[in-house]
């Protein structure tokens, strides 16, 4: 699976978030794709988004929506003749996900609270063009405040981002263990000895907890049937 | 009251739409100021918003979306200092409105329909601009595929738009019969003779009606109330 980031900011060089991202990003199947103000090659973008399986809009929120370089992204490189269904389709089928920075505490768009409406509210435009390009659209993965997190915090961030990028099934927890064990195995494989057999130790713990995880959830949803 | 129009449009001199629009838009009490490619003057663009007691947003709708100049008009003249309630506060109880032009039809913007999404949805992100800028957010004005409609339509929509610009209070009835009985008594003063007199007495009659609708409404809100 190959994944496509298109990162749209103004400032790049002086984003600590972005910067912090992009290190975490390096992978052989992720492509990190910057915008900056040079006219765009509508060519060459439309190559790029043929040959990613995954494409993340990332970007800070500027007033509700992407800075305006990632709308002109759109206007200019989604020609009807390469994205719609009816006469290209170049899109469907792959997924579509936005990765937002937030100025903001999260918990600020909700009813009621500062914002009033939520980051699912707010994302409807990028939902709509995924349904109309017959995209699967993904959960959006939300950078909430960099600047104050811990360094634990971050740490959490780049794993669940790195997850983000590259892990084939979002949102379920299979895919999650899956994906945590695959990486494992990959650090395993430069490790010598005993670390290497500690390290395979731990890796046939995750398995098994995984395995006795997936019988509770099948016990519980036996009951839940029985109860119905 | 005075209204700004800030048109986004890629290709403005080739939209027959637009120039309907600009054709419709002559009034002593509205600007109509077109976005182009040139660098913003942020001081004047803020100079014009301060001057205004009711803003559009006018725009063809891109990808669920204004076309990209207007999202760096915002990103761009929108400074915080400006903008901000707390730091600034400029656009405070001025309105916010939207006229956009649809390719699709209108009826297709609805859950179920082709595009799945309301026009309600697509355009919370500028709803959440104004819930932010403390600005009274008005129903949105559609112009529904133009270039389908008769000449019929289009007098209605020449109408219908320049009430949406320049009537004091919108979605009110009220409102409505005040607006179309001041703009006929204006050009009453140009008449003469039985002409002037023909049209006095048709103003006359709507007032009267006027009169008598809400004399129904009053019986019908007592009616409900003796219900209830």
């Amino acid at each position: 699976m190959k994944t496509l980031i298109i990162v749209a900011h103004p400032n790049l060089d002086e984003s600590s978030t972005q910067q912090f991202l992009q290190a975490a990003s390096i992978d052989s199947k992720v492509q990190w794709h910057a915008l900056d103000n040079r006219p765009l090659n509508v060519a060459g973008e439309q190559r790029l988004l043929r040959q990613a399986d995954r494409i993340i809009f990332q970007f800070p929120l500027y007033w509700y929506s992407a800075p305006a370089s990632l709308k002109n992204w759109e206007d200019t490189v989604l020609t009807r003749a390469f994205a719609y269904p009816a006469t290209g389709g170049s899109l469907i089928g792959k997924q579509l996900g936005l990765v937002i920075s937030l100025g903001q505490p999260a918990a600020h768009y909700a009813a009621g609270a500062p914002e009033q409406f939520s980051l699912s509210q707010l994302t409807v435009p990028y939902q709509a063009l995924a349904q109309r390009l017959q995209m699967t659209w993904l959960p959006s993965f939300i950078v909430d405040q960099f600047g104050y997190q811990s360094e634990t915090q971050k740490m959490q961030l780049l794993v669940d981002y790195q997850r983000y990028l590259t892990q084939p099934s979002l949102g379920h927890f299979d895919g999650e263990v899956d994906w945590i064990v695959t990486k494992l195995a990959a650090i395993n494989t430069h490790q010598h000895g005993p670390e290497q057999q500690k390290l395979a130790l731990i890796i046939d713990q995750i398995k098994q907890n995984e395995a006795t995880l997936e019988d509770l959830q099948d016990t519980l949803t036996m009951l839940k049937e029985g109860e119905d």
